[in-house]
């Protein structure tokens, strides 16, 4: 087998401007942090496009060897020739006679209808447009209660550990709450309930457990909700998607501390 | 809008059977506890397959709404004629004149060739067929050891807060590390490496950060990994195919307790 080509110019972490909020020394810091970067990594086998899986940009053999094997398409290294790495793209080129059945790819878990390239993943964010410009505003103490409700009302999580909880919050009080083993899918029936009870989602609080990649700031950003708490952290394609879409980014909600990555014009100290 | 029908007998937990371990008592306690139970929910529009959901098995309606909402698929309630849910799947009957853009489920995020009742997503999991006899065995300290190593070597984690884990120990030394955004995909990258290496992953343990499903440890059954460790909690499914292949499932791995849910007898207290 032999090993090509080189990454794209991406790290598995990038820089972003952080107010780093304390309501108990009544402070807010400006700082540079670190944060993750996602990207899409797309495996391809003798030029088919086999999946695609939203990754951190390193690794990127070893990530398409191993799943090929712990998704049980391939069993032996020797049915590879050559890996090549093109960007965030892996060509995988069997040896003559070897197969990979297509079909064994069971639990694909990210594919566009553009598969995939960063490009493509970049212009479906895109099309994301929202511009939310409501001045809706809350204070620090607002938001470190809106945490503690929803780790009140996450009781399958206390139950279990293995749990995503969200709430919408309107005019500072829970509307909708529910749990999900997905982030996503418990975003998305915060959102569902209120949507089913009319909630005005333009003047709300999306508080949730789970970290803020830019596919649930985009769930925020296509229902006009201004203001997107975390108890995790964020992801950088969230931060980006989140300042593009003008949405006010928390994340590290933790007690009396948090992290304010985007429009931090919406929350007040006091 | 009208709203009909109702849930299979599931629910968002299940009862499991945990060895509980306590380096410092000394001590096995054997309890039942509660943990999360995962399904593919199944969303039809008109009849037609959108998406398949695996989620927690609740509020199906609210996740349907807000799935479409939050995706940009749906812009109002109006649209929707009837709700009707059967079992895990959830029917959106538009009103005439509606319509969904399938094209717009732009991160769709778990969707299996066999497109998905709860029937075939276990069809999928019996699939895996591979039963682990290997007898290997660890101690307790051996395992606080390796996640101790891995929290050690987890530095993006430790600078953004944001993402997995994975290690490969073969007879106890670690031979493999990778970290990703994603849980599946720091899986993928650990036995990526192993695999270019020829690691024996017949006499590995797999630790890792993230949640135990069934995806994942079909991913170590795949591979004939025969002790999977985590420091985050187990999902029913992921416990019920450890059982049935065989595979040591220990979970919560944190300082000097954890939970063993099966094959607890690759685990010698000392």
């Amino acid at each position: 087998m032999t090993l090509h080509g080189r990454l794209n110019n991406l790290s598995a972490t990038a820089k972003a401007k952080v107010h780093k909020i304390d309501i108990k020394q009544h402070s807010t810091d400006i700082v540079q942090e670190e944060v993750a970067v996602e990207a899409p990594a797309n495996i391809y086998i003798n030029k088919k496009h086999l999946v695609t899986l939203l990754s951190s940009p390193s690794m990127l053999n070893e990530l398409a060897v191993g799943h090929l094997f712990s998704e049980g398409m391939l069993k032996t290294k020797d049915s590879i020739d050559e890996l090549l790495i093109a960007g965030t793209d892996i060509h995988v080129k069997l040896k003559t006679g070897a197969k990979v059945d297509f079909d064994l790819n069971r639990f694909g878990r990210f594919v566009s209808s553009a598969c995939g390239s960063l490009v493509d993943y970049l212009r479906l964010l895109a099309q994301i447009n929202s511009k939310i410009t409501d001045q809706y505003s809350v204070t620090a103490e607002n938001l470190e209660q809106m945490v503690t409700k929803l780790n009140n009302e996450s009781i399958v999580f206390k139950m279990t550990g293995g749990i995503h909880s969200a709430a919408i919050f309107e005019n500072l009080k829970m509307v909708a709450f529910a749990e999900d083993v997905g982030r996503h899918n418990a975003v998305d029936k915060a959102l569902g309930a209120s949507i089913l009870k009319n909630i005005d989602l333009h003047r709300s609080v999306l508080v949730t457990s789970g970290r803020q990649t830019a596919d649930i700031v985009a769930k925020a950003a296509q229902m006009a909700i201004p203001i997107s708490v975390s108890i995790s952290g964020p992801i950088h394609s969230g931060i980006k998607l989140a300042e593009r879409v003008g949405i006010t980014l928390i994340c590290f909600a933790r007690g009396k501390r948090f992290n304010i990555y985007t429009c931090p014009e919406r929350v007040k100290l006091s």
